[in-house]
């Protein structure tokens, strides 16, 4: 049987990025990547990685602390002064918790690992369908990104990106997380730093919304689950 | 009179970037930022960054500090069980010292900044006629880079990259720098971290051929001025 190849996943500690691990991990051996930039929940989350990259028993990781993104603020994830705002999914505007420029941030350090542990895929659990409206969640932020890793590696480095559930509800991430038994009870979704999950920032909103669709029950633990789950 | 828009221009501490800022100077009020990669030579770019930032006046600065580029290692700048070869000008082989994507890290943390700060153009002193065949110093790679800025950030951002001294040669740098009366003698070049500049390293080569060329003299001190300068 021929050496699986190696794939750059860059995983979060949420639900997104632990799904696509799972589908990466079917074709790839796992180079698992986690950037802490100062935000709000970031031990949180960085416990989430170590426990996901223990499951997968990822042949490398890498925590990459980037604190330019605080230094910089403009996003209520990583300025104290920026409040996080409730939930609104039908706005199309750019939401507060939008970090500037961060996907770029997150791209570029696994290119730079990629190309050293000769990776030749990166792996990214952004969601546009169903997004918050973070521009840099786009397929077309992607594609150009691809063109940018051409452009401006050694000749013989070759990169794809690959984003799996690009085009995915957030119901339909759930559901082939399940089917791919993949370890949704270990990831942090939620932008606040509570004990428990808040169950109403956006990223909490979207979660719930999603297991509700699909008559599933969220294993984590919520603070609120909203009224319209009610429903 | 109007006031002037904001540019960040990356400043390394180096000859190039310094009289990019010059450049960036005749038309912009500044922002100037300044990335630590665990190169060798940190410390010493560090404060020729602050001396330049100082005579510049900027309105503006930012340092930041990428440990992850040391961590990911690949190149002879951050990795210190890689040699730093001496310079061969007429190779065609990526050299050690590139570092793996590391314009790319640099424009990203840019990027952030500039759209939180409202700056709608970032100077890079990238040189490509001349240098020494990184491939994140080609037009083509700042090209596609900005078409990544613009599908990656909020509708409303807009932000160019000037790369004005990409097509000079060394030399031409320096005698614009001297028009420009930029502070060349605060820049450091060398990629060694010794007493003074080593003379031998890919980049005091360059610069020492470039002032050679235009018959003018480097205002910086050198531990050996190799023989072809002699010739």
């Amino acid at each position: 049987m021929q050496e699986k190849q190696l794939a750059v996943v860059a995983v979060s500690g949420g639900l997104d990025s632990c799904v696509t691990a799972a589908i990466a991990n079917k074709n790839y051996n796992l180079a698992l990547a986690h950037i802490n930039y100062g935000q709000r929940t970031e031990s949180r989350e960085l416990n989430a990685f170590h426990e996901i990259a223990d499951f997968f028993q990822a042949e490398k990781r890498l925590v990459i602390d980037y604190s330019h993104l605080t230094k910089i603020g403009g996003s209520s994830l990583t300025d104290k002064n920026i409040e996080v705002t409730d939930a609104d999914l039908e706005s199309d505007k750019v939401p507060s918790s939008y970090v500037p420029f961060r996907n770029a941030s997150i791209l570029t350090s696994c290119v730079s690992w990629a190309e050293v542990v000769g990776a030749n895929a990166i792996f990214m659990g952004a969601v546009y369908e169903d997004s918050s409206g973070y521009p840099d969640c786009r397929p077309e932020f992607f594609k150009a990104f691809e063109n940018v890793i051409e452009e401006g590696t050694k000749p013989e480095t070759h990169i794809k990106i690959e984003t799996p559930v690009i085009h995915m509800s957030k119901a339909e991430i759930i559901k082939l997380g399940m089917e791919l038994k993949a370890p949704i009870h270990l990831t942090w979704s939620c932008y606040k730093d509570g004990e428990k999950a808040c169950g109403v920032c956006d990223s909490c909103a979207l979660r719930l919304r999603g297991f509700q669709s699909i008559g599933a029950e969220d294993p984590l633990d919520y603070e609120i689950r909203p009224d319209y789950l009610k429903k």
